[in-house]
C-alpha cells in the first residue's frame, strides 16, 4: 500500500479556498468530514471526499485543511491503515489518546486570529456544528457554512451519485403498506404536537415507503428525502427510476387517491428549498420535527423556534420492532444464510486441510457465491471479514491481496459475513480450526462461547437497555483478565442496513432506546490477539417475550432466540470450562441447527454439507 | 400522621412574595427546593424550609407557591407520606408519573404572561437554575434571584444554624496532612490551568481539613466553604470553635508558616462578597474551578469566562480514593460495628422468640446502644431502618410510633443501619428470620444473596465504572421475572458521609467515576413484596487488584474485599439454589467473619455473641 500523493489537490483545495468563485469570504481552514447528507455509515463512491482529498478511506476520519496544515482525525482501528495511506503532507490526530487535541483545540492553536473555517453544511449534522461553532466562537473564529463543496470543485473526475432502479416490496415482506405507515407517523406526530416530519436517513425513507434501492454497496437505499405533513406526503428523489410502472403502482402515483396519501415527487436538489418554504410558512406553535443528527443545512432551514428535535425518529423506533411478516422473513433469510455457511464449512474442510490453496479472498469469494445460490439474494451485507492467523486480530480487517493469508492447518480461521436476502439481513461470524486448537486457543475461545450465552440465555425485565447486558458478555472473560474492546451487539434491518439504531448492546451506548419483543440485534462477543489470532461468536438474535415463575409489577420479561442457525465448531470448546447450563444450551442451539437448516439442506438437495451438519452438531458431553 | 395546616403560612409567603421589602419586584411563583447551600444529602433543621412551608419532610421534595397554588414534586418514595403530611392547600405532583408536569411545565400552564419566579440564588445549583431559567425565558417569563429567603422570613421560631465543636483528626486517622491535600489540590489546579479552586461541599471542606464536626445530624460536618489560591488558603467558619486550641494547633493557625498555608479564618456569610472580589480581580484566562452542583450565586460570582465548572471535584475524586490509613481505620469501624450487631442479634433471639416484646424502634435504640459501647463512635451514620414484615417493603423506611411493629416469629426482620466512628463509617443491612421462614421467602433471599456475591465476587477491568456492575446484582432475580427498584451500591466516605459522590453502582448512574483500588463502595441488592415482606443484603466493600490467570493489555484487573464482617442468616439461604462457587463464597465469608469478628467478641469478653456468632457461621453443605 503506498499513500496518495497529495500535494497537488491540496494546492487546488488551498486556491478554491480563497476564490471568490466559491467561498463568499476567504476560509483559512475547510473541514471535509466522512459522512454524506443523510448521515450514513455506508456511504456512496462520490461522497468518499475524505479519502480522496487524503487517500485514507477508513470508513471514521474527519480531514482538516488550513493554508499551512492538514491533519486527519482517525480512531483506534485505523491508525495504521491511515499512516499507511497519507502521504507527508498529512498529520495523522489519534483520536483516544491522552495527548491528540480536539479538532477545535487544534484549529484554535494553529489559525491566524479572527479566522473563518468552513465546511458543506449538507453533510455536517446539526449538533456537531453546534459543539463546534461554540468553541471557534468562543477562541474569536466563526464556522461557516460553504455552500457548494470544495472538494467537488477540484474533483475532476468525481463518480455520478448513483440512481439505480428501485425494488417495490409487497405486504408479504414488510407487514404493512406504506400508507398505514404513513398514518401511524402521523399519530406519532399529533401526539407531539407537530405538523411535519423531515425523513434524513436514507433507510428511514426506504423503510417507510416499502422501497429499497442499491445507490450504496451493501445498503439496499436510495438518495431520498421526504416531507411528511399532515394531509401532504413529499419524496425529493431523482431518476427515471420514479418512470418505472411496478413502483408508480406501489406509491399509487396514478391513481385517484385521498390527498392525504397522494405523494408528491419532487427532485432530490429542491428539499432545502422546499423546506424553507415550509419554516416560512409556519405559525407559532406549529413544529417541524427533524433528527437532531439532521445536516445543519436542513436543520437551520427550519427557523430555531418551530424545530422539535430528538435523537431517535418516531420511524428509526418503529422500524427496529419488527412485526410477524419481518421477523418471519429475517428467519427464512437466515435459514439459507446458514445453507450457504454450512457449504461453505464443508467446503473448506475439504479443501483447507489436505490441499492449503485457499486463500482469504477465495474464501469470501466462496461464501458469496453460496449465499448467491440462495433463493432473493440480493448483495453482501458488509465486506466479508475473512481472516486467518494475526488478521483475525484485526478487528474492521478485510482481506486485500497486500494482507490476503493462505487458510492452514496451523491458525484460527474467523470469517464475519452477511447477505441481504429480499426477506431479509444476515450477519453472522464463526471462528474455526481446521488442525489441532491449542488448549490456550481452546480456553479463550470458550470464554467468548460463555459470554455469548450469558447474553443469548439472558432473561430481563421488559423495559431494560441494552447496555446493561453488555457485562454479560465479558464476565467469563473478565475472570481471567481478558477482554475486548468493541460493543457486544448492534441492531439490525430487515433487509435494510446491518447496523441500525436505536437499540444495541454496548459498555458505550447510552443512548439506546429499551429492548422490546420485535427487536432484533446482534451478540458478538470476542477475544483478539494482536499478532497471532481473534476470536468472535456471532448470532443475530431476536428479542421475544420469556416464561418466568413470577411477574414482578406485571412488567414481563424478555429474552433472546437466535435467528442465526449455524453450528459453533465444538472442537473449540473446552468443554470443561462450560457449566452444565451452558452444555446444554450449546446442545439444544445444535439440535435445532441440525432440525431446521438440515430439513433444508436436505429439501435443497445438498447431502454433504447435511452430513457436515450432522457432524458438527455432535452433543457435548460434559464430564462431571 | 395528620396534615400541617398550612394555610396561614401560605397567605403570610404570598405577601413577603409582593412585599418590595423583601423583592426588588413582586414574584408571581417562589420555588422551595429541599437542599441547603451547599447541595448536602442530609440537611439542619434551619434549612429544612421546604418541610415547614408544606409539612412534607421527605428527604426529597421541591415546592412551588404561586398567588393561586402551591404543589410539590416528590418522587415514588414519598407519594404516601406527601400525601398524609400535606393538607388540601397542596397539589402532589408524582414525579415518573407520564402525566404529572415539570415544574418548568406546570408554572409557564399557570402564571400570567411576563411572571417573575423567584428562588434563592444560594439553594439552587447552578446547572438547575440554567434549565429552569431557559425554560422560563422561552416562555417570557422570568426566574429571578431572590436574595433574601422568603420562607426564612416568615419561619419565627427558624431554628438557629448549628455551630457546634469541630473534632480535629490526626494523621493516624488521615494518612495525609491537610498541608499535603493542599498540596495535592494545588497540582491539580495546576495541571487544569485554574488559579482558584472553591470548595462548597460540606463533606469536601471537612476532608481537606483533617476537621469533622456535628452540625448536620448523621454527617460528621460543620458549615463553612474555603478557597484555595496558589498561595493563599480563605476558611469561612463561623463560632467559637475557631478559639479551640486544639483546633487552632491542627491548622497552625497561630504558627509563623510559609505563607501559602496560612489560613485566613473568615466569617461563613462573607464567601459571596470574597468570591466576588476574586471574581473581579481575574485577568484573561485566569480560571476559577467550582463544581457545576455549586449554588447558583456563587457560581455567578464569577464571571462566565473565568468559569471552571466539572461535575466532580478533584477533592471529590482524591476523597473516595482511600489511603492505607483510612481504609485500616474502615476495617477497625468495621469490627467494631459487627460486634455490636452480633450482640444484637443474639439478644434479639433471646428477647423475640420468648417473648415479643421487641418493636422496631427497640430493636433500632438496642441497637445504637450496643454500638455506643464500642471505642471511638460518634454517633449513627443515618437512621435506622428497623422494619419487619411489610414494613420491610418500604424501602426508605423508618420506624416511628404511628408505624411501629414489633417483631415476630412470623415475619421477616431487615435491620439497616449504620455508625460513625473516629476511624470510619459503616452501613449494613442484614435480613433476618426468628422463626421458620417460608420456602417462598427463602428463595427469595437466595436470589438476592447470589446477586450479591456475582457484584461482590467480581472480578473487572481497572478503569471499569461501577454501572456496568449493576446487573450482576440483579441476574438471578431477573430469571425468574424479579427485580429490586433501587441502584445497587453507593460510595462511602471514611468518617464522612455514608453516600458520597464520584462511584457506585446503579443502572441509572451514567456520570459515575471508574472504579479505583481503595474506594469504598457498597453492595446492596434486595427484594421488596408490597404489604408483605423485604428483604436487603448489604456489605461494604473496598476496591482491591484482582489476581488473575491472565492480563490482557496490561490493564490489571479489581476485584471487592468485604469490610463488613455479619454472618448472613443461613437459615434463610436455600442452599440447593446456591452453585458450588457461591457456596464457598458463603463458607469463605462467615470463616472470615469467625476468625475476625470472633477474636474481637473474645477480647472484649462478649462470650455470649460470641457462641452466637460461631453458631451462625457453620459452614453450609451443598448436595450435589
Amino acid at each position: 500500500m503506498s499513500p496518495k500523493i497529495t500535494t497537488e489537490l491540496l494546492k487546488q483545495l488551498r486556491q478554491v479556498m480563497k476564490s471568490p468563485k466559491y467561498v463568499q469570504e476567504p476560509v483559512q481552514a475547510y473541514i471535509v468530514p466522512s459522512g454524506d447528507a443523510h448521515q450514513s455509515e455506508y456511504i456512496a463512491p462520490c461522497d468518499c471526499r475524505r479519502a480522496f482529498i487524503s487517500g485514507f478511506d477508513g470508513s471514521a476520519g474527519t480531514a482538516i485543511v488550513t493554508e499551512q496544515h492538514a491533519a486527519m482525525w482517525t480512531d483506534g482501528r485505523y491508525f495504521l491503515q491511515a499512516a499507511h495511506q497519507m502521504d507527508n503532507n498529512w498529520t495523522l490526530m489519534k483520536m483516544g489518546l491522552k495527548d491528540t487535541p480536539t479538532q477545535e483545540d487544534w484549529l484554535v492553536s494553529v489559525l491566524p486570529e479572527g479566522s473563518k473555517v468552513g465546511v458543506d453544511p449538507f453533510i455536517i449534522p446539526a449538533d456537531q456544528w453546534k459543539r463546534m461553532s461554540k468553541a471557534l466562537r468562543s477562541a474569536g473564529h466563526d464556522l461557516v457554512p460553504v455552500k457548494e463543496n470544495l472538494i467537488d470543485m477540484i474533483w475532476t473526475d468525481c463518480p455520478q451519485r448513483p440512481c439505480k432502479p428501485l425494488i417495490t416490496l409487497d405486504l408479504s415482506y414488510t407487514g404493512v403498506s406504506w400508507r398505514d405507515k404513513i398514518v401511524a407517523l402521523r399519530s406519532k406526530m399529533a401526539e407531539r404536537k407537530v405538523l411535519w416530519f423531515v425523513v434524513t436517513a436514507l433507510d428511514e425513507v426506504a423503510w417507510l415507503f416499502n422501497l429499497r434501492g442499491s445507490d450504496v454497496e451493501y445498503n439496499p437505499v436510495f438518495f431520498a428525502y421526504a416531507v411528511i405533513g399532515m394531509n401532504t406526503i413529499r419524496l425529493f428523489i431523482d431518476g427515471d427510476r420514479m418512470m418505472d410502472p411496478a413502483v408508480r403502482e406501489h406509491l399509487q402515483l396514478d391513481s385517484t387517491l385521498e390527498p392525504e396519501f397522494k405523494i408528491q415527487v419532487m427532485p432530490y436538489g429542491s428539499i432545502l428549498s422546499e423546506l424553507q418554504a415550509v419554516g416560512a410558512g409556519l405559525s407559532p406553535k406549529e413544529k417541524v420535527w427533524l433528527s437532531d443528527k439532521a445536516s445543519y443545512a436542513l436543520t437551520e432551514a427550519i427557523p430555531k423556534a418551530y424545530r422539535y428535535l430528538t435523537p431517535y425518529t418516531p420511524i428509526c423506533i418503529a422500524k427496529a420492532v419488527k412485526n410477524s411478516s419481518e421477523t418471519e422473513g429475517m428467519r427464512r433469510a437466515h435459514i439459507k444464510d446458514a445453507v450457504a455457511l454450512c457449504e461453505l464449512f464443508n467446503w473448506l474442510e475439504k479443501e483447507v486441510v489436505p490441499k492449503g490453496t485457499v486463500t482469504e479472498i477465495i474464501a469470501a469469494d466462496k461464501a458469496e457465491e453460496f449465499r448467491s445460490q440462495q433463493k432473493d439474494f440480493v448483495e453482501l451485507s458488509f465486506a466479508t471479514i475473512s481472516s486467518t492467523g494475526p488478521n483475525g486480530a484485526i478487528i474492521h480487517y478485510k482481506p486485500v491481496p497486500e494482507t490476503n493469508r493462505t487458510l492452514s492447518v496451523n491458525e484460527i480461521y474467523l470469517l464475519d459475513s452477511g447477505a441481504q436476502y429480499k426477506d431479509g439481513t444476515t450477519d453472522v461470524t464463526r471462528t474455526m480450526h481446521f488442525g489441532t486448537p491449542s488448549a490456550y486457543e481452546k480456553e479463550c475461545f470458550t470464554y467468548v462461547l460463555k459470554g455469548h450465552i450469558a447474553v443469548s440465555a439472558a432473561i430481563f425485565p421488559n423495559g431494560t437497555k441494552g447496555h446493561l447486558l453488555d457485562s454479560f458478555a465479558r464476565s467469563a472473560l473478565w475472570d481471567c483478565g481478558l477482554d475486548y474492546l468493541h460493543g457486544t451487539g448492534h441492531g439490525v434491518g430487515s433487509f435494510l442496513n446491518v447496523h441500525e439504531g436505536p437499540c444495541g448492546i454496548s459498555y458505550k451506548t447510552f443512548a439506546d432506546e429499551p429492548l422490546e419483543a420485535g427487536m432484533i440485534v446482534s451478540d458478538e462477543p470476542g477475544y483478539y490477539e494482536d499478532g497471532s489470532f481473534g476470536i468472535r461468536i456471532e448470532n443475530v438474535v431476536l428479542v421475544i417475550p420469556a416464561e418466568t415463575k413470577y411477574n414482578f409489577k406485571n412488567r414481563g420479561s424478555l429474552t433472546f432466540e437466535p435467528l442465526t442457525l449455524v453450528p459453533i465448531q465444538t472442537k473449540m470448546i473446552d468443554v470443561n470450562l462450560l457449566t452444565q447450563k451452558e452444555c446444554n444450551w450449546v446442545n439444544d442451539y445444535h439440535q435445532k441447527c441440525r432440525e431446521v437448516i438440515g430439513a433444508e439442506l436436505e429439501r435443497q438437495g445438498r447431502h454433504e454439507a447435511l452430513r457436515w451438519l450432522i457432524r458438527e452438531t455432535e452433543p457435548l458431553i460434559r464430564v462431571q
